[in-house]
């Protein structure tokens, strides 16, 4: 029987991480001596209409990478073991140090189609090799974050909590998307280890099963107030719904006696905006009016908004699978691309797939009340706008020579630099379905570079 | 820094990777006595019509879990550092082995609504502590495997090979959807530690980068060729697909001249199906008849039927995120439901999440082809159904008081397993949109056990 689902990895430093044509790519360039610098980009091609933008996340966990990654012995023994790669390569490998430089977009920053989120300068044989583990991080925390973003603003003034680390694809997911949620507006996660690793703040309630395990709900109820009085939030759904809260305003007196509040209910069936007004005038006839209701099951940002919208008496939503996996948008259409070697920019013209050759910056102007109106996508070598609205440069310095130009901004600021962006994004991004794109021009510069870039290519 | 994703968590074994509820629930049923044995299952509750069937995996990863599960000396610390938890709990956990029985479905076998695929039985500390996880692990992969299984059916003859580790929501992600996907009949990964961690063959090409950092595709595919003779694959559409074909055909005769043969051109962009005939001219009219075409580029198994039904000369496909993400379906409605507390059954009846109670088993019937044609739920205890046709119980014994029954069988033999289910599914449950419904018949029995819990459950 296997010990862990992968005994001898190291997720977060292996460099193995990666898929085999990193590796054979590798050989290559030592074979033929390509080992100059590169500069690689990760940028997203295109929105669909339901996202009108995307909210950077993951960079922490990229820096946590490049720093680390490392290739270790016994990794080394079984790549020698395959019989696969030569001296040369495995030499390369047990050396290995990411030397480069990364400049990145702060998490927490909306970002559009044909933006970096980061860029990679280094020896091509770093860059490539990072290539297949960084777009894993910044795929999905971004993924996540953008999704967890439309549902804080289609839920003004409402908690929200990640309940999904059970339906999330790995327990790594989860953790990451409890990562992602909190930094766009989340208030807490019920995974455990996501306080143990980034300190978000818990919340939990209890099982179906837990009321099952029990003669009858009032027992149950009684037996967790006991154990856990400051967690009383009580699973009303289990059998019926509303006769479950009178059951709760029953005993509510006796646990009020022995000093234990009531703090909240939970929905996890049915209608939950009809059952949510029937079980607050149950709790709020009884005094029990400081009782929060909580709902759960299945939401998703667009039955967040009705239900906000129609004024359902619900205090927290607890949402899981809609939120980990992303459901109606699991994956981005992003890339890591090639934008310059050797000093010289590169693009590629594949069939629907080109793009913006050589490093890039992105520059973001606003509007007096402080909303982004356009942005415009430059050469990395040209000078910023001049004039009133132009934020600083996008892109910053985060790592110069494979080490932090300063500490990343802790996760609690990175949400708050999340949270006034979210406030000042125009209204129309915001929508959850035919958001109108964002205007991202292009300087005269990059135009000009992509033309003298094809020119080249055409050789 | 942070020196990896999470620093402290070692995913396969901890118990922590769990919801704050289980923790709060096993205080309470410590606190109260209520520690009997409990029966959970795990199971689907319905299946869109775009899937007529699922394919069982992740039985593997469960059985390590549950196996080798524990809370280490510095999980430990933390949780008793945060003040929420009792020495009781804490002595609970330092002390925790998982000495339940499990029962479950083979990996690699075809399982509908409402069939358990394992069946828990252990003090419901225990049974309820490893829910998150094991849902965790059977979701995911039995999602990918039916996604791989639909891609395996809609391209008879095509090799199929994992592209998807980056676009995974997750590095675990990643290498079990590798897994997944070869124990539904792919036949390789590019992911590299999945050779490492489960014999996966593995598959890798070059990337436009390669290309692009050379001064022109002869000289990239000589590079290449010379480093890595036996992995001869060159990508072809970085610029200009058949003017890349036309190159290879060029450079084919120096190759062979040393002894370098051209295995293999990959597309990946445009048109895939118009691209292989032009360029599979192009190769034959050079002599380079025995070269394979490899295409890849955003495919799902729509598209692999249709250029597969089309007479496509595409021999291999790569694949990756429709499949790492289950695109179309990136999560089931699933559950792991209590059906029995301390010998008595439960079920509850929250609106449209009502389940058969008690402990259950599957009971399949074929007709004379093998063919399945109709399953039976029953309860656990009761006979299996007589007569010719039916197969021997479908959920077998893998776990005793803790300790497995026998070895689990291997990867491959799961896999072959799975092709031979899979080769005899009836047509329609093969249809990619609008199957139709499996049978699933339920026993007087359960019906009557279902009659007898509700009216417990009405006191």
């Amino acid at each position: 029987m296997p010990a862990s689902p992968f005994p001898e990895i190291d997720y977060g430093r292996s460099l193995l991480l990666t898929d085999l044509y990193q590796l054979n790519m590798l050989e290559a360039y030592l074979a033929a001596g390509t080992t100059g610098t590169a500069v690689f980009e990760f940028f997203v091609r295109r929105l669909p209409a339901r996202r009108g933008f995307l909210l950077a996340a993951g960079l922490e966990q990229v820096v946590g990478f490049l720093t680390e990654a490392r290739v270790d012995a016994a990794e080394l023994d079984w790549l020698g073991r395959s019989g696969r790669f030569t001296g040369r390569l495995l030499d390369y490998l047990a050396g290995f140090r990411f030397t480069g430089d990364l400049d990145a977009l702060p998490e927490g920053t909306p970002v559009f189609a044909d933006e970096p989120l980061v860029r990679v300068t280094a020896p091509i044989l770093e860059a490539q090799l990072v290539e297949t583990r960084l777009i894993n991080f910044l795929q999905y925390q971004t993924l996540v974050a953008t999704k967890a973003a439309r549902m804080v603003l289609s839920a003004p003034g409402k908690g929200l909590v990640d309940f999904g680390l059970r339906r999330a694809h790995s327990g790594e997911a989860g953790l990451l998307a409890a990562r992602a949620a909190w930094l766009a507006g989340f208030a807490g996660t019920a995974s455990v280890p996501a306080e143990q690793a980034f300190g978000i703040p818990l919340v939990g309630t209890m099982a179906h099963s837990f009321v099952q395990a029990f003669d009858s709900e009032a027992e149950a109820f009684l037996a967790f107030a006991r154990a856990r009085p400051d967690q009383t939030v009580f699973l009303l759904d289990t059998y019926d719904t509303e006769r479950a809260a009178r059951t709760v305003t029953e005993i509510a007196p006796r646990l009020a006696a022995e000093g234990i509040a009531v703090r909240g209910v939970r929905l996890d069936s049915g209608d939950l905006g009809a059952h949510a007004r029937k079980v607050r005038r149950i709790l709020d006839d009884a005094g029990l009016t400081e009782t929060k209701i909580v709902a759960s099951g299945g939401l998703d940002e667009a039955e967040l908004a009705a239900l906000t919208r129609a004024g359902a008496p619900i205090d927290l939503f607890g949402i899981g699978t809609s939120l980990v996996t992303s459901e109606d948008l699991p994956a981005l259409d992003c890339a890591y691309k090639l934008k310059a070697y050797a000093g010289r920019a590169r693009r590629k013209r594949s069939e629907g797939k080109a793009y913006w050759p050589g490093p890039t910056q992105v520059h973001r102007r606003r509007d007096a009340e402080g909303r982004p109106i356009g942005d415009l996508l430059a050469r990395a070598d040209e000078p910023a706008p001049a004039g009133p609205g132009w934020d600083a440069p996008l892109l910053r310095p985060v790592l110069r020579a494979g080490r932090p130009v300063a500490p990343l901004p802790s996760l609690a600021k990175a949400r708050a630099h999340a949270a006034e962006q979210l406030a000042r994004l125009p209204e129309p991004l915001t929508r959850l379905a035919e958001a109108p794109p964002y205007e991202v021009a292009v300087t005269d510069g990059l135009r000009a570079l992509a033309a003298e870039v094809d020119g080249f290519g055409r050789q």
